[in-house]
């Protein structure tokens, strides 16, 4: 059995501690484990598999021998290091926007589209958290019946936004009910000028503005899930629009998923059923037991939990739904190593041209 | 000139105290002011004015001699008190769901169709705190363009669902700061049988489930906003769905709006030129320069906040926006209080048949 030199660009942030236990956990055969940061973090020891593993100041050299990357350390490094590492031989999994609508760049949903794998060359990239677990839950509905139109509104978690933001609304949170001042030197996005408090707030922007007034995050939305659902299929269109809201809980994105099936005979039930029987997918749809997805249940799985699906009454084939997944962990770190685990599969740890 | 005595019933609660502020601030001439409420709650003393006055205990006689009723102390209390209110002679403005489809009683959103109150039968509904603000914003739009669908996801403030809700979050917002776990008693809503902690979580369930799997407060906005907008106009139909969901905020309901005008002809600068020239409104929509609809800047103010307005780039015709407003005083004691200055103000405090 092939055993494979794995690195982990990023290993110290919230996503990439997460790729840690997750990778522990996977069934990909780890030879040896590189855990690489910036240089701030080099030096610091982390724990895989009883072993202590010192982390490295990630450099080109870094990736020399290394097999496989799980990358999670901002797009402007992705940029800068996985062609590094894609020249040294290496097959990356990134978890950042840096290639994400690139044509050679699969965009894969395990599940969705792990076919996609198959056409890589060197960079596979991971999803935005939002559209992951948006995708995943439609996946089985667009299936059977199609799917003509998306309008999404999303519940985002701070946590999405890295430690130091979590770290902030939980200040502000104790501020508030110390009866003190809110700081803001984060949230909504750091990329940003502007701050505001976050703690008992919400604030429209994920990400920062477009010039048609829309979000990067919300085009995000828009265009991966285009590109996850219609990849290689002459599906016809899907028209999709989405406000993505940053909202005061740690983990764990909801989203009110409005939609419109192309075979308007699907009933409420006939989807609550293609939803329970997908794997990896958990339907908690259960009104007269007050039974719905919520963040802190969540919060640690790696399911997608899907509730609250109805009909709208006043539109033949539209429905509506709520979903909710862990965003570190459905929405990056396992979707991630899923992706790994495709490729080690699917024997496809290995430049393909 | 005429001056009125006035009676608030529910003046104890998170909303009756604003209704006192806001009847301190309005244009009636208060003759004499009556503080009613629950047994429980009588011989408090409040302030009106540099008047201090008792809190009565509600009874059917409380009325005898009050011309107008602002009452805001829940839905079985109203149904039973103010058709004696009526009885004795006083017009009553009902901040609960208690009248509000009943056909006889005007369901007023002061500016949008407060001619309607012309139409009184002693009662008079205040609009459900989420469809008020959410109204408001598209009144203007509909009035230049029409509307032909909307689509709307809530993200609610606790302080919606009463001052023992709202201080049961706060107190599990300082339980998850000390590591402690989190109790739930109130929410979603003390009239169901299964509480959930609400600090840093989201409960998509406002009010109690009706069979289709809608909650009530859903419902409430679809029917509402019908009311509201085509009462006795031929304007066609209008389709409406809601998801409502309650959020980690103590003041000011969030909402996207998804809206398609009948004049496809709107354009995103034109609905702006409307939102901001409409007295109530205030336009908050500079993404260069991140200016949007915040709860925390919304909190304390009585107009409703509107930004992120931009167009669905593949329907024609169809927008999108986010509306802010405070649940307390413009989804509930400011526009009651508004409610009985225009019946003051067209001296409507009588009977009218």
């Amino acid at each position: 059995m092939r055993e494979y030199v794995v690195a982990i660009l990023g290993a110290t942030g919230a996503v990439g501690q997460r790729l840690i236990s997750e990778l522990e956990q996977s069934s990909i055969p780890v030879k040896k484990l590189k855990l690489l940061a910036s240089k701030r973090s080099a030096g610091k020891k982390l724990k895989f598999k009883n072993q202590e593993i010192t982390v490295e100041e990630a450099q080109p050299d870094s990736f020399n021998g290394v097999d496989l990357v799980l990358s999670s350390a901002g797009g402007a490094i992705s940029k800068k290091l996985l062609p590094e590492a894609v020249k040294r031989g290496a097959v990356c999994v990134d978890n950042t926007s840096a290639y994400r609508m690139e044509d050679d760049v699969p965009l894969v949903v395990p599940g969705v589209n792990d076919k996609e794998l198959a056409n890589h060359h060197g960079i596979i990239a991971n999803p935005n958290c939002s559209t992951i677990q948006m995708v995943a839950a439609l996946y089985p509905i667009y299936q059977r019946w199609g799917i003509k139109q998306i309008i999404v509104s999303t519940y985002q978690a701070v946590s999405g936004a890295g430690k130091a933001a979590w770290d902030e609304m939980l200040n502000q949170a104790q501020a508030r009910l110390n009866h003190q001042d809110l700081k803001a030197e984060i949230l909504p996005t750091a990329a940003d000028k502007r701050h505001y408090p976050m703690a008992f707030n919400l604030l429209p922007q994920i990400d920062v503005f477009e010039d048609d007034g829309y979000t990067h995050e919300e085009w995000k939305m828009i265009h991966e899930t285009k590109k996850i659902l219609l990849n290689d299929q002459n599906a016809g269109e899907i028209k999709v629009t989405a406000t993505c809201v940053r909202v005061p809980i740690e983990i764990g994105h909801g989203e009110t998923v409005y939609f419109v099936v192309k075979d308007s005979s699907a009933t409420t039930a006939e989807i609550q059923e293609e939803i329970a029987k997908t794997s990896g997918l958990v339907l908690q749809d259960d009104p007269s037991k007050q039974v719905y997805p919520q963040p802190l249940l969540a919060a640690g799985k790696r399911e997608t939990f899907v509730g609250r699906i109805r009909q709208d009454q006043e539109n033949d084939g539209a429905f509506q739904m709520w979903v909710v997944a862990d965003n570190l962990l459905r929405g990056a770190a396992s979707n991630t190593v899923e992706i790994a685990e495709c490729l080690v599969r699917d024997d496809l740890v290995h430049q393909t041209n």
